[in-house]
């Protein structure tokens, strides 16, 4: 996996793909599927809505510490197996053929088989709406993967695969921040 | 516009795409583009990153409504230019050709020509991480559209059209809340 800049690493998360986010609870590895993110800056920081419900939450709110891995397509059945079942039962590197691979700067692991990896910091967690905010570290891309389409879940069980891409660069000048 | 049922409404934000958001100021209607958003829960509500950088923002901390109206890729033009713009010297609705429709709930307006759009309540504003907490009060969708490919930023200036549709209900039925 390639460094990517840190300037550029919320563009890994702006379009709104499904994630996987990794912990490290201090014994075990543990990954949960999430669909609710959002980009909150350039830094970048993101928020991204869990809680009790998740068995990652223990480990995420104790160690402070996590890794948003990006699946594409190819990984959807996956993607959805990990969003199925639970660490407290079960491990998901194992289960689902995933690779760990050590971060730099947090224990949780980055995900060998993802297209991307932002390793990252909880900053803050806003209880009384579910959101942990969290601030990116670290970035890496695979630049070697053939394919690079993202999925975005509908809610409903279905998943939409990234189409056409549409260049808008130019008029989109003034809004682009430098660097990225 | 057909009304969506409330508890299918999180299906419309759940993939991330890039969405208009109306507010009212009193005096005028605004628009403005964002590509920061995050569903919080079914009921549903959801997140949106703003703050005192978007004119709209005044609006929405004060009336506490707005809208949020899904655009397709053949809008994309237009979203760019809204995101591009400021509602402080521009109309956005005239500029752009936009048809403001009265919601039943709120002040600001449904954009006619969007696919979806929901109006929603300003139930929190998180001022440490400018995070707009909003609750969705109703939905519509327009059923007669041929195109319905929502359309997702990157964030350096180019867009993702919505790709093929993979079904995943089966898998995902022990997931998926009643009534969607």
């Amino acid at each position: 996996m390639r460094q990517l800049k840190l300037s550029q690493a919320f563009t890994l998360l702006e379009s709104g793909p499904v994630v996987l986010v990794t912990t490290h609870d201090g014994r075990k590895n543990n990954i949960m599927t999430i669909s609710w993110t959002m980009v909150l800056d350039f830094t970048p920081m993101f928020a991204i809505t869990t809680g009790e419900w998740n068995h990652s939450f223990a480990a995420l709110r104790r160690n402070r510490e996590c890794v948003i891995a990006i699946p594409t397509v190819d990984l959807l059945d996956r993607v959805v197996g990990i969003g199925t079942c639970s660490g407290a039962d079960t491990d998901k590197f194992a289960k689902f053929g995933l690779t760990p691979v050590a971060g730099r700067l947090v224990k949780a692991p980055l995900i060998k088989q993802c297209l991307a990896n932002i390793e990252c910091k909880v900053v803050d967690i806003v209880k009384r709406h579910n959101i942990v905010v969290l601030q990116g570290v670290a970035a890496y891309v695979d630049p070697t993967r053939k394919e690079r389409r993202t999925v975005h879940a509908v809610g409903d069980g279905r998943f939409i695969a990234d189409g056409r891409t549409l260049d808008r660069r130019k008029m989109m000048a003034s809004k682009i921040p430098d660097g990225s």
